[in-house]
């Protein structure tokens, strides 16, 4: 996929953040194949030659988004040759797109000057992301050797809390007052320092006096427009506010519903603070998307260029909180030890419905747990959410049954065949209670529920599981 | 967290779509709790009740998707009497907005004709999300009431593979020649009548006589720039071209990768054919981020809405996949039969073994997915990532090996401690490394490694964990 993505993209060299005259001695480069397996070993080839002049030429075409991918795609030991070979094409953007693991080492690698310079030509959310993983001294350093005005930008957004907007949004927009004439803003964003505007904006909002935000018009609207007509007869009236205090998972959601490309960000007393821009949404949607599948999995962070210690913390946790559940599971198990001993057929077959119990709850639960982040799954219709997954356990574990019941009823005896299946059916049912029970519980106690309901589901299906198998087969006589 | 998101928005009523005059009398709706259940009661009692015009009431200050969210939270037999008492608010917007499964319903349950009405008030790419679902002679149908011109366009989309870029983009775009100056192009948007141009676009392109893509401008750099300038040194020549057979998972990444607000989509030759934007992208990244949890857990589609008979054929052929992998590992158990009727704590303590290395085995196998879906791994870094994903197991399995054999050298004798320790270690290296391998190979396949890697992680997982500790327990005599 990656390299198809490379083969077929026309790769686009220059910096975006340009003013317009600055945009016109771009060069196209089109030019297959280059983070292909080829491209990479002649970079490496390079940087172990110390051939910096060849480093440096195969590496200037690149996007800074691929030169961002080279990094990560070199060994740790590699990265710091390939920056000193590249100096000045290491931009602020390559580094904004690096990995959050592979930016941190290098920065790290960095004195606080050089830090504060990448920092500096960084819009304000960006630089924000370069400084917030660091630790406190480190970042106090930084920001010491930082411009007043960018440092103040930046130390206000570190004031607001990870992953909310006021730490993600972009301190720089336009905003006009609703007096203004089309032909009024146009001469305004005209006659304005290129420094002064966003580098992208896509909306221009309109405020009242107190900074609030009372219109927003989208630049198409104003291109479109006679140069006479009042800012306050096109911009459009409603529009979506982020409260500066809003999660991002919320940021993500709202973008998604009401199609947005650009927002406005206002604080508690509703003054317009800053704008979010459907750019920097892809990334949290993408993120808060694909963390459930790791959280759900217990692989924390789940990043593959987080360090191994990191890693290991991260998943040691669920795998110890697993032992405790298995071994749960086990204690009952050691409860039928004298039936086991006299029919060693249920230490055989014991394991199957345990293992398909977990398989369903686990469907159910990854269903669940996405309805619940994608704001389908509410208080309003739980209920029926439960129904619907019962009839479909149902479906399932009649299903199931009938197939193990009859290979065991004609590789064993049919009365094993009958507890086999009858187990199977109540565990896969069980199973799909927990599936939506155990995630739907977590959110009500504000918890996460991709993160600890893996464990609970596994637990409760597992432990069923052997129970009810092996309760069946003593109560049913089965065991002689 | 839905509650939140509807009472933090400000919620927005009035059409988006609409020309910069219609936007005028737009009112501001902030009022709270929209859809909470006090609400969703209400609506109910008025459905219920029969009574049109209270109903009408409580929903016309919603945004279209929030009437779609609506119609979602309803049971689907309340579902048309709500769509009967709001007709007129029954806009494109909101069918657009609805769920597939719900809109399909929907759908079904109309005349041909009235459903050409709904298409032809959305844009191409909407119009095709309805349509692409239903059976062809319904389609067929539909598209025969419809004007030549809107159909055209819809047969033309349905003629791309589903989730191609072809399929997605809008036909809608504006495009100019080379020599243009500013002012020829702000005077030509101005002059063109509303509905000859997209409802929303945020740059330009710039095409040569062939109609290929030479360049882009951003609306920013056009309002900023003084109206001789000509649009070829506004315009940046560098651009992503995305083409018009590219996945929907690759146009994720690229808008990702990029940055991008919107992107030119080019055919076989390079011409320019449409655009993409980035909060229809919003939906796809989110949709591709989040499968993989859904597909990893064999909870195909795994929307809360889908028919349930859908849901059960999608999860009981895993279920049943599962099934014979977990037979498989019974007859492991079962070879060793006359160990465990000797030695009943086998039994007890196997699963164990089994459970924590499909934890672990599952842990790497979500990274490892994550990672190849986000482009992070290629076949340069798939050693690296191998070795340290060993690296990670050896300390999981240390940690675990350490704890559980305590826990059983204390509980039964220090020889099975010794056993279990062993076997607990193994079987966890070896789901690091199944972790990684599986996955890779099905994306080496060309299969979508989130669909079957579970099922062949979970299978090598149960079945070392059986095999190595009741062979090593059996080897070590610990059996007597």
């Amino acid at each position: 996929m990656a390299d198809e993505q490379i083969m077929d993209a026309e790769l686009r060299a220059g910096d975006e953040a340009g003013r317009p005259d600055d945009r016109i001695d771009d060069e196209r480069h089109d030019e297959e194949n280059r983070l292909k397996p080829g491209y990479l070993r002649s970079v490496r080839e390079a940087l172990e030659a110390g051939d910096k002049g060849r480093v440096y030429d195969l590496v200037e075409p690149l996007h800074p988004a691929d030169v961002a991918d080279l990094f990560e795609l070199l060994e740790a030991d590699e990265r710091p040759l390939l920056a000193a070979a590249i100096t000045d094409l290491m931009s602020g953007e390559v580094i904004a797109e690096l990995n959050d693991h592979v930016r941190d080492d290098m920065i790290e690698a960095l004195a606080p000057g050089a830090v504060a310079e990448i920092a500096e030509q960084l819009d304000t959310d960006d630089a924000v992301q370069l400084l917030e993983d660091l630790e406190p001294a480190d970042q106090a350093a930084i920001l010491a050797e930082m411009e007043p005005e960018d440092r103040a930008a930046i130390e206000s957004a570190l004031a607001y809390p990870e992953e909310t907007a006021g730490r993600l949004m972009s301190r720089a927009f336009v905003a006009v007052p609703e007096h203004l004439t089309v032909g009024d803003l146009i001469d305004f964003l005209r006659d304005t320092q290129g420094d002064e505007l966003p580098t992208d904006f896509w909306e221009v909002f309109v405020v009242d006096p107190a900074h609030k935000p009372v219109g927003t018009c989208q630049l198409s609207w104003i291109l479109r427009t006679p140069r006479h007509i009042a800012l306050s007869d096109v911009m459009k009236r409603d529009q979506t506010l982020i409260p500066v205090t809003a999660d991002q998972e919320e940021v993500g959601n709202m973008f998604q519903k009401y199609a947005l490309i650009s927002a406005a960000v206002v604080d508690e007393s509703g003054r317009l603070v800053g704008q979010m821009t459907a750019d920097d949404v892809v990334h949290i949607i993408s993120e808060e998307a694909g963390e459930d599948v790791l959280l759900l999995s217990g692989a924390g962070d789940g990043d593959i260029n987080e360090p191994i210690r990191d890693a290991y913390v991260a998943r040691v946790r669920w795998l110890v909180a697993n032992l405790g559940t298995a071994v749960v599971a086990s204690t009952i198990i050691a409860l039928f030890g004298a039936a086991i001993e006299k029919l060693v057929a249920l230490a055989v077959l014991m394991p199957i419905v345990a293992s398909i119990g977990g398989n369903a709850g686990t469907q159910t639960m990854a269903v669940t747990v996405r309805a619940i982040a994608m704001n389908q799954l509410t208080r309003a219709n739980t209920r029926r959410m439960l129904w619907r997954e019962m009839r479909v356990a149902l479906a399932n574990g009649a299903t199931v049954a009938v197939l193990i019941g009859i290979a065991t009823a004609l590789l064993f005896n049919p009365q094993l065949g009958l507890v086999i299946a009858a187990a199977m059916l109540i565990n896969i049912v069980v199973a799909g209670f927990a599936g939506v029970a155990v995630p739907v519980i977590f959110e009500r106690l504000d918890q996460d529920p991709a993160v600890a309901s893996s464990v609970f589901v596994t637990m409760i299906t597992d432990s069923m599981g052997f129970f009810v198998f092996l309760g069946l087969a003593v109560a049913s006589g089965v065991v002689g």
